[in-house]
């Protein structure tokens, strides 16, 4: 059973950036690339923050809960963090993954970075479901529902973005006591 | 200019399992599960392996140096290790990132744990070029080049082919120096 709307967005815009950022450019104050998205955050957004990285919902209807980790310094590679940064991008990594099992029990986590359109370190932490418009593939694969079918929210990933909805509240936290 | 040959292999099948290591069931003596393929090791793809983690390599001429980290344990999330695997496995996947850009000097290196099709943790590696078949897309995605155009592999695939060989050589004794 299908309830009304929100169209999928195309996954290449909206999975490999984030389109809000994309809209506003970066301050001319500051010193990274006046053409990277990911150096301007997104205060809407943003989860959690701290001078090495950033967590962003993303918002996507048939995906509830996705988030990415995003970098606060531009680096195309995790190699071109301190180890001290890593260490700590690692640890959220894995914080993160568990919150999201607990809150959501997805079928499956994905975990990607892949940064080929915007080369600024962020990672997808992505849940996936076997019902999902892409399953088993990747996000970035082609469709598996067709476009008419994944025009509209089903009644099961309603109840997924409620409890999405706990997820992205109770992660700040999370990611907080991490160092 | 295209020299001869090399069939690409469709994606589904190459880049999201082994399928060298599909080919053979897992042995009856073995207690974890008989319907997957990562449980058992395929000694010919093996670069290195240990306790925890084996590093394997995928041979897709054109993506030279396409490696996968696979957990020796079968689980389907990094967040079902212990906290030790947790850290060697980072360290590894940055070690393995370090050693692919100073061999390869990819344009950019995608990593990413999906596992969807065969939830046994296992990450993929995988260096990029501009010029890839699917850049700037994942490689999950749609190729970007045409079916005729990706039937044969070019001058520059075959010299990062050579330069690939020389970087899994190298990617053992970095590993083993990791705990």
């Amino acid at each position: 059973m299908r309830s009304a709307v929100a169209q999928h967005p195309p996954v290449g815009t909206v999975l490999e950036s984030e389109p809000s950022i994309m809209s506003g450019p970066p301050s001319a104050m500051d010193s990274r690339p006046i053409s990277c998205p990911l150096c301007t955050p997104d205060s809407v957004a943003t989860l959690w923050s701290d001078d090495h990285f950033r967590l962003v919902k993303v918002v996507d209807p048939h995906l509830p809960g996705f988030v990415r980790l995003i970098s606060q310094q531009h680096v195309a590679e995790m190699s071109d963090l301190s180890a001290t940064a890593q260490r700590q991008m690692f640890r959220l990594l894995v914080a993160i993954e568990s919150a999201m099992r607990v809150n959501l029990s997805p079928d499956k986590v994905n975990v990607a970075s892949l940064g080929n359109q915007v080369p600024h370190l962020h990672w997808h932490i992505i849940p996936r479901w076997k019902d999902d418009l892409y399953f088993p593939d990747s996000i970035w694969s082609a469709p598996k529902r067709s476009p008419a079918a994944s025009s509209a929210v089903t009644v099961v990933e309603v109840e997924r973005l409620a409890r999405a909805e706990t997820f992205w509240k109770s992660v700040p936290e999370i990611c907080a006591a991490i160092r």
